[in-house]
């Protein structure tokens, strides 16, 4: 039985002890800090057996009788926590990305790196790798039915764009947003990014523009084989969250759709209506934290690789950074 | 080369004639007879190269330059004329039923075993076995992918109801309608019926029940191996032609949906809406009809068997008498 | 709060137990019995926080401090522990059926009529009407998308057939099986059933013939209202558990489809293929079991109407006697 | 009645005959020539009562008798015969692309911009266009389903590459294959583009790659609105010619699918198992090759305008041009 801090009570944080109480067996939820701890959220806590409630995540970091970390608050804090936390020795769940800026990152690579931090798990929240469509794409690609990897192609859009001002914080969308689907291609392909070209576009929201963000883009990536990838992201859909894969190789290809809230059919005289997909990542994405959550505890249960790695966290913002730089250019980027 | 004659120049025989001269290399239609041919239709018709044009069917049946006939004129002189066609050697294309009386389809068989006739071709306008989806199902079946067939299941829902007048004349749903599906059972499950029992409705148009016909029927057929088979028939479907059919074996099923004019989706807030079915028997069969007809010149031509016999025909028409003998009395029937 | 025993603690009786833990808010597990409580299970309902465990069920209906019971003890004991529970003042979700046997479950229709049973809730198990799917199929019935109903057709085939002993113990395919689909039929018509026809089968293993059971059946229904309905069902599917369901009336037809584990498509030269349906009903089910036991939570909490009711076991389960005398007899049987 | 020369009896030129002789009221293909003319393809001529049979195109330019030409010889000999056919008052259908050389493809629209040439209909072969899936999503962008156009998808893949050599004749895979997909960006956005980006690969046949072309592209495309379009294009699809489009606008998205021979589903314990996409164009686009040559007859017998014009094909090439420059330097190409 491991004990588990979460640092970080917002919708995420809930989202993952609620998984972690609900599903995963060996893993108990000892303890929560957030700056911003209600008085309603300490008693959701409380209600769930969670012994301390606190303010200050140091609480957490400090406690000798916590074994994992899940760094939850918000992404300027992720890279600073991950180092205390590395070196009191936790094991370390954290929201992508690590942080914005690669030399920070490097920074907690570098103390992962270190003798005393071997023993330690450190692992991303690419949650969609754990999804059940995506997944089964990957085997798909796992187990030759696709045959060698030519091209990889990825819809992903955001059911409503965010406030304009969430831009510059966040990192704007190729770092915020398209980092996820860039994951997706490395993940899908089982391959290293070489470069990238971005044809943005300012189509939803003009103060998304001004801000110096765009909302919408079409990525192409060449890949190391010399294989193909290209994403298409926009920040608003009309019918709800799109995220779809296709892939595409020498002996066929593997493609998921988009899952809706029941799979039924109306035929009228107007045609034949079938619900639009779930439209908010959490819906979409519900299994999918709590599988990524437990296979997180279980690689510490049973000191075992974790999926997603440090290491993955740094890539994709590498080259979350030249789609940015090429977004800005107009000219394709080395990774 | 042979030479055809079209007795009945109404839509059905406007559709084959239209077939043969786009569709059958090796065939010619060479006559048109209609007793309501109007100046229109053999302008269309001369249009085609169409030689003869006649009011009298008898000037098609006594031309001896003539080598086939196609029988598309009302469903009272279908046999009739078959004597007459078969009688002066003319192999024959019969629109279904041969006849609504039992004793005039054996007419019909008697004078096709009469050694003279032993070279003739005569077949029946079945024409949902030419079918792109239903022959796919059939061969989904013969090629052993279900395994031993368990269940037929057939939908078919006409677009709009006939007038309540055309129930006498036809026959009733059973023999103007069911008949098509009870050929399919027979067709895909590739075995005769043993018994058949109708649970009737009229939920479309009181007044075809006051004619004393019904609008909805569930029809369970036994076969003769033990299998099972069921019929969903309304003469009303808000979406169009819903024609479906689905067999269950022993290691699996096969399904046949329906087709519509293009398979554009459309997502929106409202939902993901496909277009409905194809609305019209024309529309959704024309391929069929074109290919059933190809098939018996081909026949013809190359002294093969036919695909569909008079006695598929007789067949189907005794269990759509069994039928309509189950609507009246509730009780199954023996066929 | 409310506290719940759980008499049963076979497979549903653990679902149950698991989904109370994970997902009702406001319903706690205080206590588990069944005869043949093993280490191993006493073991996991102690790390569920379940105080206190037993063999003897009488020491849940007798234990003051509970609210409510589970029965999910074997299929003979239901009606016993159903009158002991409502005479200890409980609360009871009672897996269905009730009773085999009519007249013991009218004993518990008079005992829920007694007066000071009036505010005791009182639920059975017809798990599928809060599947997500069947639902929403309910739900575009409310709402008017499809009209008027004239027919509801329901696939129901469960992948493997039972023990053929099992067929005397569980009341046969009728009383077993289709009960499901029977309650099914009610649900998405809103109506009653008038009368019942069965042409039955045995296809699948000639032993459960031998017990005087079917394993095949197409069941067709005459509704009050003159709609019609028809199910089928087989103890055996190849490709899984296939539990569909449509509903046709006067403005169109509504649809629900099986659910598979991803909607992955493998394209390659040998076609196009996707997963089939989950296999097992109770990955089927599992969202439907969590949401009928939280809504029979919340009846209690709120002191609100229950959604199936024990007159909804009755119904279900006269209409499934009548199924099977039909069957035994070849001939319709009012209900 | 309007009189057509077919110039070039290969593969297109019959397919073109063949549905004029089937398809079109009120035209007649009274010559065809070609300079490899084969006693086959004459009989094959003849037997559709085409009276003049030639080597030489010319005959049929200088025929008097003859309303309308359609261009079906080899590329390079496309814009010759344009001239010469416009010069001696004919209309023409030219097969894709009037020229690889955008100069002449300018003569051509000098010659049409002729005072003596302004009756003239002249068209150029987009056959997509006309296809029953693109033309219904071009219906959805049209009728505002989806809004203010912001993204076009296309994916367009052959089942098998040409011979390596093939390249450098057709103008590579630019000029050859994404013509079309070009013309369809135009065909469903209705806006021009302003600059083009191609990632492209060898990952086919290395020989296509040592002859100077490329096998596998990503472009992308920006447009005059600032809308974004994208096409994938491979030279080999293990499961058929996979050509599909999705348009996303501000309101939602519309998406076309590929069509199969027949849409059965096979359920087995391996899986569900429909048909793969049909594999050859000349199966897919057979109704669109009518629908297209019936449209420049009605243009042609009613004086309407064509739907596809001379500067339609000038703008293709113009991007397609630039497409290929893009793939050549690796920088964004203004068109």
């Amino acid at each position: 039985m491991i004990n588990i801090g979460i640092i970080g009570a917002g919708r995420i944080g809930k989202v993952h002890t609620q998984s972690i109480c609900n599903f995963v067996q060996g893993a108990k939820v000892t303890a929560i800090a957030d700056p911003l701890m209600t008085d309603e959220t300490a008693a959701w806590a409380g209600g769930l057996g969670i012994g301390k409630i606190s303010k200050d995540y140091l609480d957490i970091v400090s406690d000798k009788s916590i074994d994992a970390v899940l760094i939850c608050s918000s992404t300027d804090t992720h890279s600073q926590i991950s180092l205390e936390a590395i070196a009191a020795g936790k094991h370390v769940f954290c929201e992508k990305p690590i942080d914005l800026d690669v030399g920070r990152i490097n920074e907690v690579l570098q103390a992962l790196a270190a003798p005393e931090a071997k023993r330690l798990k450190y692992t991303v929240g690419f949650n969609r790798r754990f999804d059940h469509n995506f997944s089964a794409l990957r085997a798909a690609v796992d187990n030759g039915s696709v045959g060698k990897v030519e091209l990889v192609k990825i819809t992903s859009r955001d059911p409503a764009p965010p406030p304009a001002e969430y831009s510059a914080r966040s990192g704007g969308i190729f770092l915020d947003m398209a980092i996820h689907d860039i994951d997706m291609v490395r993940f899908l392909s089982g391959e290293e990014v070489e470069s990238v070209y971005v044809q943005p576009a300012v189509l939803v929201d003009p103060a998304i523009g001004e801000a110096g963000d765009f909302d919408s883009a079409v990525i192409t990536l060449k890949l190391k084989s010399g294989a193909l990838a290209v994403i298409d992201n926009s920040r608003r859909c009309a019918y709800g969250y799109d995220q779809r894969a296709e892939v595409f190789g020498s002996l066929g290809s593997a493609a998921s759709r988009n899952d809706a809230a029941s799979n039924v059919r109306v035929a009228t005289d107007a045609g034949v209506l079938a619900e639009k997909p779930l439209y908010f990542f959490l819906e979409r994405y519900m299994q999918a934290f709590a599988t990524e959550v437990t296979a997180f505890c279980e690689a510490v249960v049973n000191d075992t690789p974790v999926a997603v790695t440090a290491e993955d966290g740094l890539k994709a913002t590498l080259i979350a950074i030249a789609a940015k730089e090429s977004a800005k250019t107009g000219l394709p980027v080395k990774v």
